[in-house]
């Protein structure tokens, strides 16, 4: 790989999350290879996305407009808000289509070992957004990991004296999961949890 | 994910190889994280590929001039070829700077299954370039599947009767490789294939 336009492009993709340099070299080849029809797709849909998205100023998201379309909607029941990690938590809820209220991404999770402090995550907002859109109840659609867990108690307890509705989303067995694949902790908590018939 | 922009991008991202919805979301996402610096870059890149590379008439290698850096250069071995399926390959052999020669780049092997048949392959101008380079030595570097093996033994076949020292890559336990996480084909090839010492 002589080309010094390939190794750019090579090393370029090799950033991305979840590619290494070997995957990359395969994505450029292919992209190579449909140089008339993927390549300028691909330019013209990333300069599409850095021209038009913008990060929503309340919660955010990305959407053409800030607030987003999330945040401007009528239709969205205001008073109950959704605290998310991430943009990608939101796309996951946004799917299924069963959550009416509004979010709140948090950009994060609290870690020690990782170094991150309630500064680096998006709660200054999430507080002033509580007052101003006199929210009455929160759910907490963090992840079921240690931090996670962290996180959601560390958000619980900034709100206490507030009169708001605080849960988080159930643990236990998904939907057509197999008691042989579950990991022992969530066969534990899930005991743990068990609901009487 | 309500927005077209990013879905658009999506979508093209989730056609490249070894690539699903999933971590095209993951890979959108990153890129929309780093919107000011990785976007301009990865559509700069593909621009410069875009412009400025092209197939090789020869070989069949990318680079910005066609014939390529390699069938153009003067300090490689003419008279000698090494026969690959992908470019891909070439890169592999390029990467140890072992091999001296110049490539041809068959773009894919023969494939009963897949309907793949000479035709298909860039066999009519690697006979036109044997006659016109004068070639004496062919090296087969073509996988070593069972469709890879029947197409060195076509293009062996098809040569039979100039006079040309054709060799394939040796087969065998690679460097390193422990016997334990051998299939039982390499197993009894190696054993098969072993050398008096």
């Amino acid at each position: 790989m002589s080309e010094n336009y390939i190794e750019q492009l090579v090393k370029i993709i090799a950033k991305l999350p979840s590619l290494g340099t070997r995957s990359a070299r395969r994505i450029t080849l292919s992209l190579l290879k449909k140089k008339e029809t993927l390549i300028p797709q691909l330019i013209t849909a990333l300069q599409e996305v850095e021209e038009h998205i913008k990060v929503c100023e309340i919660c955010g998201n990305y959407d053409v407009e800030s607030p987003c379309a999330i945040c401007a909607s009528a239709a969205r029941e205001s008073g109950l808000l959704c605290i998310v990690q991430d943009i990608s938590d939101l796309w996951a809820l946004e799917r299924g289509g069963l959550y009416k209220g509004k979010y709140h991404i948090l950009g994060g999770v609290l870690s020690a070992i990782e170094g991150v402090t309630p500064d680096d995550l998006n709660i200054g907002a999430l507080l002033a957004r509580i007052e101003k859109e006199e929210i009455n109840e929160i759910i907490l659609a963090l992840p079921a990991t240690v931090d996670g867990q962290i996180t959601m108690h560390y958000i619980s307890s900034l709100l206490k004296d507030k009169n708001i509705k605080i849960s988080a989303l159930a643990q236990g067995i998904p939907v057509g999961g197999e008691l042989d694949y579950m990991d022992d902790g969530t066969i534990k908590l899930a005991l743990d949890m068990r609901k009487q018939l």
